[in-house]
């Protein structure tokens, strides 16, 4: 009998990947496309019912075990509905009716994409043998999955896991959320370049700006990574302020949730050593010895495709 | 067949409660007693002997259940041993074995006490109606147990639950744990009277100090709601300052685990709208609106009998 495979499909408000899968979470064929202009619903699922066509022409259909879906934004997973998405301009959207009427034999499953990465961050990294385990993304924004006890934890009401919304300076900027000082406005890729954009306009970051060719919109965080390596000392600065709030913030909820691994994605992320270091050193510093001791901080191997394996391995 | 009961113990630094306890948390007789001198284990294991042989007078050793003791500090649940409690100055204490050196044939479980004040939130104040609650402990220090999925959470190493070393400020007081700015620096019992000690050492809080008949010694939660609801300005910010405060990090808990309900208990809870309504207003300020409408937070009607109540459930 043939293996069995499974689609998994991650939505983001710039790009679209489809993928077919193992059932450990291998991908087998990958696709990319930008998201349809305004990323009108129907348009995203025509492009997800034409590119699944290609990528099954040379696997039968009985042998799909399901497609399951990441989206971004808050989804309502039983009833598969994106419930409301700034990143999409969705609001409502039932997504799996959607596309069910495309794929009538086929199970179907919608699920926030946080959630979708952190389930691949747990079966195809931690394969499984750990209990509880937070996945941080750290891209335009900082959003975070939860397994605990083993199990996608997605709370009371589906909206669980808002880790860049938590508050690391209660009195610090205004949130688009409508809090203050969160975690998001200090260490996401939007963060860390505004800051870099600020110093330009006062006459610093002279270095930095030569390596994006002058031009402040090319700065992003392969640059400021390498301007840290070349020894700039503002990026440096900001790569170890970086690493220690986002340690104060793990610091309280490895003191909260003790989970056995932290697994970091995202743009952000991969600067590596220059932000895990002074983050393992604040949770040494600011987390109880035992929690601290029993996790885990690792840099995804996946990254970029922890959200397409995780929704494809959802489908099981 | 007469009902089947439990025994719960309550083990804290200053005092212990007994008590034969119903399947469903009612309790049926209770005992308290002062922690013995200095706490020696083989102390409180013999006065835990005696005195359920007076609870069980009555009653047949056949009808009970199994025995579940809650005590304060970090446990090893598997194990039944108290890794270490500096309220009651243990490390390393094998408790269940003790124990079972004496209660041959009894089914014993050891617990953290805010593992099982949480349990008995859920049982017996929720009954069981959501999946995941808080239950955090506003005493002379803070601390939190998490029902998730409608399961006591523990964590990797049994540690979960510190809500009250969380990061509130950064760079606030530091904390004896080590970390800077810690929840409990700021909304403990403790935190609150030391506060308006120094009120008093410059000059203010003389109504205060009258209310505590002059002695600062005698200054407590109660002496600061009666302040408060007689009109004293310095008490009523102290409680509004305690309510937004404990709400910030409870916002950031909401935005992240979105639980169905908090349940506040200990001394400091116990002055109901003082701290609840600063609270509930920060939450619906800071929190996404989905989570924070999730949440319901609330007194708990047991309280200072959350402990041995959970302790007694944990034997089913």
């Amino acid at each position: 009998m043939p293996e069995k495979l499974s689609i998994g499909v991650d939505l983001g408000g710039t790009g679209i990947k489809i993928a077919l899968l193992s059932r450990e979470g291998q991908i087998r064929k990958l696709l990319k496309f930008s998201t349809p202009w305004k990323a009108h619903p129907q348009a995203v699922v025509e492009l997800i019912v034409e590119q699944t066509g290609t990528l099954l022409q040379t696997v039968g259909p009985r042998h799909i075990q399901g497609m399951g879906i990441g989206a971004a934004g808050d989804v309502d997973q039983t009833r598969g509905v994106v419930r409301i998405s700034p990143n999409l301009g969705w609001k409502n959207v039932p997504l799996r009716d959607l596309l069910r009427r495309r794929f009538k034999k086929l199970s179907l499953f919608v699920d926030n994409d946080a959630n979708a990465a952190a389930w691949a961050a747990y079966i195809v990294e931690a394969k499984r043998r750990v209990k509880n385990l937070l996945c941080v993304t750290l891209g335009t924004g900082v959003g975070s999955g939860l397994i605990l006890n083993g199990k996608l934890y997605r709370g009371g009401s589906g909206s669980a896991g808002e880790l860049g919304h938590m508050t690391l300076y209660p009195e610090g900027s205004l949130c688009a959320c409508g809090n203050q000082g969160c975690l998001e406005r200090y260490v996401s890729a939007r963060a860390l370049v505004e800051h870099v954009r600020r110093a330009i306009e006062t006459g610093h970051g002279k270095r930095i700006l030569r390596l994006a060719q002058n031009d402040p919109a090319r700065i992003d965080p392969i640059v400021l990574e390498t301007a840290a390596r070349r020894g700039d000392g503002l990026a440096q600065h900001l790569w170890d302020q970086a690493g220690e709030r986002l340690g104060i913030v793990l610091a309280s909820v490895i003191n909260l949730l003790n989970p056995e691994w932290i697994v970091l994605a995202g743009g952000v992320s991969r600067a590596g050593d220059l932000i895990l270091t002074p983050l393992r050193r604040t949770i040494q510093e600011r987390a109880f010895e035992a929690p601290a001791q029993c996790v885990k901080i690792v840099l995804s191997r996946l990254d970029q495709d922890l959200g397409v394996v995780g929704a494809g391995l959802l489908a099981w």
